[in-house]
Order: structure tokens, then C-alpha cells, then sequence
């Protein structure tokens, strides 16, 4: 069964064919290939092209450097991103440079250059597994992370292998299940926040 | 002289082609082309699939729709973006709706979004400008957003037409200026924060 979005509109190839796989192959991910994901990062947009964004990572290759972020996750997330090649955390500097003041937009502009890391990834036959479930304090603590900057996600890096036999069941069933998304109608308003724009009735 | 991104490692011409023109043309964006944006938007990954994203819509073609979303933008921003054809906002709900934890990752998640509607939009010819700067309260009370969404950011949608000549000069300017970016071994970190992993050193 194909993982694929099923679009009520046609969309990208790319965006078609992006989703978030539990089971990753036991294949290691090029430096040439990891060089080009950081580097579709590194040109998101970003308010007053601050660049907030900030990565910590980890490759298998270096099993202790991988332990130790692994270690950063919360439990369940480590039961399968412990089998994915490359783990990373995504961080953010909470305050301007120039001026100190507070960025608002920080953790927004930090998930525009995850999802251009991950639209490099997809064109590439990789797949990226974004995660909320981290421990952002041990993070901080185990990465010496300054006060400024927030740990916000994590996310494996690595190629597709989708209910994979060294998950456990419960895993190998989520990457089975139908994918599904709100209606538009319930996401893009016209003259009042909950009405429909008159495009998307 | 182009505005294209000038990597340092190959990235998708997607990625290559994103930018942010102050300038767009005097031209409608089709209803094709925008449920289209907004299908990329819907296919974003988010923490447990909660889908935080929600968008208020304006098109310049119903003036008093427009010029209300306009009204939600600092001046600055009102001074190039009423020439744009499409304006949004980008909301996030607070919480998660199942049990009404606060979405500690929903501005992120937005960015998510934002980022593949936004690729979806450079595949089919268009260009976004996001904007920080806007009126959030403004923007809640014209809207009536409840309290468990936070506004976030606005875009402009539209064909690119940089250095418009009914642009103000500093726009024009600011649509010919040089695009940079920090160097990798400033943003992808191993041992510690700050200290470039050893594949961007």
C-alpha cells in the first residue's frame, strides 16, 4: 500500500511523495547527500534573514555520538530512530543578533528550513522523520546549548524501509495505516477565522 | 542579475528558485493554482498529525476583502505587499484538540506548511514574500480568532515582478541586493553547540 498523499488537488511530485516512515533501512546516508540536505536548509527565508536555525547531529557510523543523541529522544522515538542512520535535533536561537530583541517567528522559521531539508531529502530517495517527543533540558544539558537557543525537534534521516521486521508491531502497523488530512474548508478562511474562503467552500 | 540561491553544495532547483520579491505583477493567481497551494500546505507532516495550520485568505479582486487583510500588516509591509494579488495570514491553534495540552510545536508546524505551499507555488511559476510584520492583535479582533489561535505570520502570492516600478526605491533596491547565508559549520553542530560537525567543518 502506497504511503503516498492522496491530494484533492494535484500537488508536486515531491510533496506527493513525502511522508514520515518508523522503519529506515541498515544503509548509511552519503556526506554528499547530507551535505545538500543542510544546504537546502540554509536557504530558507527567515525574518530579517536571521537564520535561527540550528542543527546538532549524528551519524551511526560514530556509535557513540549516535547514543548520545539518541539519548535526547523520549522513549518511544528511540525504539525505532535507534535502526535510522542519521539523527539530528532541530534548534533555534531565540533572539535577533543585531539588537537581542526577542524573534517570535524563530521556531516558525526553523520548520521552513526542516521542510526544505526534507523536500532535498525526498528528491533524493531519502526520507525524514520529524519528532516533537525529545527531552529538550538533556538535550540542552548533554550539547552544552546557551540560554539563547531553544531545542525544539528532532528528526532520522535515511532511506524508507516502511513496516521494516526489526520495528516492533506497533510501529510496523502506523507505517501501514491510511494517511489523512483535515478538509481545506476547515483550514483556509475568508471573512471571519472558521468560515470558508469562498475558494475552498 | 538573478535571484537565485547560490549553494554551496547541489540542492533541488526548487530550493534554488525560492525567493522573496517585494515586487509582484499586476496579475490575478488562478483558483487552480491556490487550492493547489493550499493542498501542498495540507500535506505537512505535524506532531501527532494534529495539523495546527490554519490560513485566512484575501484576493485583490474583492477590494474590501483585501484591503481588510492588508490593514493587518505593519505600514511597511502594507506599502509594497497591496500590489501582490493574494495576501494570507498564517494562524496555529494553541493546542492539541484531543486533550488540550498546549502544541508546544505549532508555530513550528505552520512553518512546515508554509515552506511546502510555498515550494508548490515556485513549481508553478509564483513567488511567496512571508512577513513577520503584522498586527496580531489587530489581525484576532478583525477576524475573530479565538483565543486558542495565535496569528503568526502573513504571505503575499503572486507573479514576481522585481523592482517593480510602482515600487518605492528602497524595495526596488532591496529586490537587486546580494542573497547570503551563514556558512554550514556555523549552523550543523557535533560534539557540542557551536562546534561544526566534522562532515561541515
Amino acid at each position: 500500500m502506497s504511503r503516498h498523499a492522496k491530494p484533492d488537488h494535484p500537488i508536486h511530485d515531491l510533496i506527493v511523495r513525502r511522508w514520515s516512515p518508523y522503519g529506515f533501512a541498515d544503509r548509511p546516508v552519503s556526506a554528499e547527500d547530507l551535505r545538500s540536505l543542510f544546504e537546502a536548509a540554509r536557504w530558507a527565508a527567515s525574518s530579517y534573514n536571521e537564520q535561527p536555525w540550528r542543527f546538532i547531529i549524528a551519524t551511526r557510523d560514530d556509535p557513540a555520538a549516535f547514543e548520545r543523541l539518541l539519548g535526547c529522544l523520549v522513549e518511544p522515538n528511540q525504539a525505532w530512530a535507534r535502526l535510522a542512520p542519521v539523527l539530528a535535533l532541530g534548534v533555534y536561537q531565540k533572539t535577533f543578533a543585531r539588537n537581542g530583541n526577542d524573534n517570535r517567528v524563530a521556531p516558525h522559521d526553523l520548520g521552513l528550513a526542516v521542510a526544505q531539508l526534507t523536500m532535498e531529502a525526498t528528491a533524493r530517495g531519502l526520507s525524514v522523520h520529524q519528532m516533537a517527543g525529545i527531552e529538550p533540558e538533556k538535550a540542552a544539558a548533554t550539547y552544552n546549548v546557551p540560554d539563547d537557543a531553544q531545542v525544539t525537534t528532532a528528526f532520522a534521516i535515511g532511506y524508507e524501509s516502511a513496516g521494516d521486521s526489526r520495528l516492533a508491531e506497533g510501529y510496523r502497523e502506523r507505517d501501514a495505516a491510511e494517511r489523512t488530512r483535515k478538509p481545506l474548508n476547515a483550514l483556509v478562511f475568508g471573512d471571519a477565522f472558521g468560515t470558508p474562503h469562498s475558494l475552498f467552500e
